[in-house]
């Protein structure tokens, strides 16, 4: 089937995913190009394909073919789109993850796109937002994951709520934040099941939040005392994983 | 001095620093905002400063009163700024680094700030720019790196060129690429001096350059093997300086 007209009922609906408040009504959201695509078959969530007329559909998968008009009213992108695909969110059982990360007002969609790109890399098993974080189904922050955020369950939910939930688990729980007590990241022994605190761009994690934790790491540094959250929290991760002491 | 119209002809000049090649003619570029103006003033390379006629100048130098107008004429952001500094670059003496990092066609302007971020927190010497890389002088990535490219030498080089110049020194050269014979990270015993060198994000560090280095390092991963660039750098800096085995 063609699409030629913006004025298309189904494009202008979908055009509204662009919004917060539609992806959260339809539990629909917008993926663009084809990496993100081909990610999101695999993960059997693609719903709908929409496709420049003057290409190939090049995956084994229906797709409605549109005039570039048509995908640019579609396409968050300044430059002309090829592919657009409107995806279904996932949900997920939430039950015993013992390796997790909390986002305690991470902003940027970027650095939580990032986040879910290294956590998933590094195997973690879910991801919980406090719900000032960036939104999970925002366009920067599916591209930042690189579709990581197909694979790995992430959750929106009271994060000091949580805490004491995986508390009562057993499951010890370190906030990334300088405080007179802090570890230093390489004096910290990794258990099997852990989590990790990160906090706000601007201002870190909370100070009840800080408070409720187990303990507070800070990653070392020579000078300046600067790092980007989505570093800090790749770092802490890669060592609580990786690190053969 | 108070400057009401944009058609100012210093407005105009400095309005032209936002294209690479006025910043190349002039040995200018512009910041934005109060943090990294102030980091400016701290590394002495303020050259001028014009902030909103409405607000009160923080800072222990002169300033150009000027409009919203003019403001926003000479910003870069979408929303109205307050404050606009016009800094002169800085020359190093390009002599005995030897914890060096070497970006090979990194693109991403974010990627390439982020990364002078962590490795200045980290305490690396310098860092050298293949000219494919985007230009230290953007915005965006003077503000990732959130100032640290005030206080860190960074050069605009042939890669593969200061390679050779690094081993003549018996500096070790690293390359951080997927490899037959890439040893994992963990098992890397790094020496006091040491180079390492990161990739384009899509297709990663030239081939003639990987052979050109002596050993090739991989980041432990669980699955996707998919790692931000930023992230890959400071994660292999942080394991360099502060591991402890």
């Amino acid at each position: 089937m063609k699409i030629e007209s913006i004025q298309n009922k189904k494009i202008k609906e979908r055009t509204k995913l662009h919004t917060k408040k539609e992806r959260d009504k339809t539990g629909l959201f917008i993926v663009e190009g084809e990496h993100l695509i081909q990610e999101a078959i695999h993960a059997n969530v693609l719903k709908e394909l929409y496709i420049l007329d003057t290409i190939e559909n090049p995956f084994d998968f229906p797709c409605f073919e549109c005039t570039q008009s048509v995908i640019n009213k579609l396409s968050n992108q300044v430059s002309n789109a090829k592919m657009i695909g409107v995806c279904q969110k996932q949900t997920y059982k939430n039950d015993n993850y013992s390796k997790v990360l909390l986002l305690d007002d991470v902003q940027d969609p970027g650095n939580v796109g990032t986040i879910i790109r290294s956590a998933y890399s590094f195997g973690i098993d879910c991801i919980y937002l406090s719900n000032k974080c960036a939104d999970l189904y925002n366009l920067k922050t599916i591209q930042s994951s690189q579709g990581a955020l197909f694979h790995l369950p992430v959750f929106v939910c009271d994060i000091k709520e949580k805490i004491k939930q995986l508390q009562k688990k057993n499951i010890k729980v370190y906030a990334t934040a300088l405080h007179q007590k802090a570890k230093m990241l390489q004096e910290i022994v990794p258990e099997n099941s852990f989590a990790i605190v990160l906090g706000n761009e601007g201002s870190g994690i909370k100070q009840e939040i800080v408070d409720s934790c187990d303990e507070c790491i800070q990653i070392e540094m020579n000078q300046f005392e600067s790092l980007n959250v989505a570093i800090a929290a790749s770092i802490c991760i890669y060592y609580f994983q990786y690190n053969k002491k």
